[in-house]
């Protein structure tokens, strides 16, 4: 937006004045094809908020334009090796359209952030047992970047032991999930705006995985390849090991309950509506 | 301020999402002695800030009530080898202030920030010789954290060859020194609101530096020990190189030139003119 440009000017200012060693170059612009140009790795930050009055599907329809452009502007200008992420709500969504609109570039070369959310759920644990984040591994979020996201820790270990033998399960229903779900909200009431360096963090954690590899399971919203029932077509997240270079492998084999499987089914149903709703943009 | 307790709620919920290994734990307070409690580093980094029609030594006056209290709870409650940065404007009398203000700390473990203007002048002169910020050596920022300040290039190396060889005395003085001095103002004229990620990102730095040691010169506002003919008993930026554990030396037997010793003294001035505006709130 060539509006903004006067405060891309002041971010471009900062970038300078921390005389980073390995910045070699900034490019400002709102030309998308400059923007663009030969990038190894893209994040989409931006996206239109949805303000008083306006319907869901209003601005999901908003949004992808958006993205229908950036995802078509990468594929003609970026590497097809680009990597994108996607932070921009409503993320999964808005990935699917980009990589819908790009046919030079995989559509596993995009992802959308729930980053953020598997590390609000590390901490909340992390709280509740007074230990720390350190020791806790596996955890996962499935589903749509969404309230209806389902925080899971069927399988996450505390210090090498389960975690479900170590809180009760009405805390990790009624409060954990929750607690989860609504963070976002609960960080703009305290604010007056939206998360800021908790996001940014995860975005920078989300690439860094994505491109050097994980030990542990990180959750990130990928193109559904049908593993555990989950509808082809979407992107959803997932446990995922990053093996590195944009590569990552989706958990295998693990089992879930019945309320798990069914929190899952209630946040791919969300995102099959959020795909039905701005079909006429998809593209592949 | 306890106006302020909403917000803070906000930020330490992004603090926990950060699941970040080394956060130990949080206390959002707005009292003083609990928030100093056995602290062994302190960031004071808000200061109230000018307003419409404020005049300048009302302005001192009120932040040097501020920062009176702060010193006088960080030495009733922080160690007394607690190294504390100020942040918050007008930095260096603010550090004078509260470092009179702590008798069970010595007055060398307060320094005020000039690492951004450090900062700052490093990238104005890389971006001037298109080379890479970690080519340059021995920078200097003197004086006050103002517009008065002088960033000093006379002894700066570029890919070891001397700066002042490389750039125009011209472009020196009547580019460099006005865009380093006044950029602060710039990145507000063009964002809206002060530097804040270049800010928190020399922050980090000087605090990196003090406790653990810098190879190169760094700029840091120290109290001033009567080199370079710099009265005494202001807190004054000087090159320095920081030893680790809140020892630093103050670069010596450095030869400045007619143009370096005024820009110096008239910034010096500017200090003493500040501590005289506050002297009824200083102790030793």
């Amino acid at each position: 937006m060539p509006e903004a440009l006067k405060a891309l000017e002041g971010v471009v200012m900062e970038l300078e004045d921390g005389a980073f060693p390995l910045l070699r170059g900034i490019v400002p612009t709102s030309d998308l094809a400059q923007g663009f140009k030969n990038v190894d790795y893209a994040l989409l930050v931006g996206a239109k908020p949805r303000t008083k009055g306006m319907e869901r599907g209003d601005l999901l329809r908003d949004n992808a334009k958006i993205f229908s452009t950036q995802g078509k502007a990468l594929s003609d200008n970026a590497k097809s090796t680009c990597l994108t992420l996607v932070v921009g709500n409503p993320a999964n969504t808005n990935a699917l359209i980009a990589a819908s609109n790009a046919p030079n570039i995989p559509p596993e070369n995009f992802s959308a952030m729930t980053r953020l959310d598997h590390d609000r759920a590390l901490a909340q644990l992390a709280l509740k047992l007074k230990a720390d984040v350190a020791t806790i591994e596996k955890m996962a979020i499935w589903g749509n970047h969404s309230a209806t996201q389902f925080p899971d820790i069927s399988n996450t270990l505390v210090s090498g032991k389960p975690a479900k033998e170590q809180v009760d399960d009405k805390w990790y229903r009624d409060t954990f999930i929750p607690t989860v779900q609504t963070r976002g909200a609960k960080i703009i009431e305290a604010r007056g705006s939206s998360s800021a360096a908790s996001a940014a963090d995860a975005a920078i954690k989300h690439m860094h995985d994505w491109v050097l590899g994980s030990n542990d399971w990180v959750s990130m919203a990928v193109p559904s390849d049908g593993s555990y029932n989950i509808a082809k077509g979407v992107y959803c997240s997932y446990p995922v090991v990053a093996k590195g270079n944009g590569k990552y492998e989706i958990v295998q084999g693990l089992t879930l309950d019945a309320f798990a499987k069914q929190k899952i089914q209630e946040s791919v149903k969300e995102l099959q509506d959020e795909k039905n709703a701005v079909k006429e943009l998809l593209k592949k």
